[in-house]
């Protein structure tokens, strides 16, 4: 399965995202492209013990360490 | 929804921007490019208790980690 | 051997990731593409004393250090 | 409004310009490129209490974070 | 001669390569690719006072600093 | 004028380069290519209270901030 | 001059190369490619009060920032 195959099979499906300054996002992936730059619907922002909610969100790609699927229904 | 697309949508809305080095900016969205350069209008940059008005402002693209819509009527 | 060779030759084997950031991931390598995007099935975040699952797993490619083959099984 | 637009209706206008390491160059913009490489005309340098004459500076595009226009009678 | 014609001039002779991160890996030659990504056998990453054996590792080549030929016969 | 057309005319003239590291090089402009590599005749190394003669150095680009023109009367 | 020129016209003679992390190499230019990528024959790490002996040696160009001339009878 391609890299980018796995982000089309989570599509509307609930995501979390590790940014290279240690930031953690969650939310629903609305979209991606070439770059792994990504759209989050309903995104919130996880902090140690507390979640800030977001709303609509565009992460830069070249941001990203990490995307883990929350949601396993995806596949 | 492309990346790109999203920042089509928010054209003349108001967006904040996180930049790699924490600053914050907060602006109208009045362009941007493939690289996601970016011009802000009547843009502030927002510190921790303050707000410092810069006007029109150009973000270089690979500086950006975050978007966020803030003004979710852009829908 | 070229390096996407070996990484073809280990597809749904475990792999260990090294990134830039220190971490360690452990997953069957379900995919990878020319950017050295991996998909890792069934990761693991491996700490010091701690391993912490986590499913499905991108990583982005300009994060990776170094990829161990656990599984010489796979050759 | 495309990026490279307003760099080119600032031309021959004062611009701020904030780079990575924190200096802030303030001069008229004499020219620019595709990177966002930018010429300064009777650039400056502005420090916390200080301001250091330089005269013509060409500043390297990949290390600019921002762009302020500071004479609006450009637009 | 060329760098990547040194590289091939060490296919399956003994290499120590030197990251970015100041790690250190020693290991036979086994592939590499226009990026510098590299495939070394019988790998080991050398420590102060260890040597940790590793098997058959991908390096990417965006980590590496320096490639050193550890064993002249290759020439 | 664009930023290459600058470093043209300085040709053959002083000129001084602040590079990413906080070094400073000042020499000659006896080259420079579309990377922004320079090639400096008589270059020194200029600390806070020292000089140090280098002769030719190239500079690679990737590391370059500004370039400041000392000889005016390459314009 | 193009700065690949002064590198081709110290090939097979001795050059110094600084790198990002202030580590120096001495050795004889034996090649080099479009990347800045170098093979130096006969090179030596260069420290405080140091001189390690390596041989035959790539250095990757992304790492380097300066390339001083060591014996000016090249040109």
């Amino acid at each position: 399965m391609l890299p980018m195959k796995m982000l089309e099979e989570n599509l509307n499906h609930k995501v979390s995202l590790l940014l290279k300054d240690n930031r953690v996002f969650e939310g629903s992936l609305a979209g991606y492209d070439e770059y792994m730059n990504m759209v989050l619907n309903d995104a919130e922002e996880i902090g140690e013990e507390t979640r800030k909610k977001l709303g609509l969100v565009v992460i830069r790609g070249s941001n990203v360490v990490r995307i883990v699927q929350l949601d396993s229904s995806g596949n």
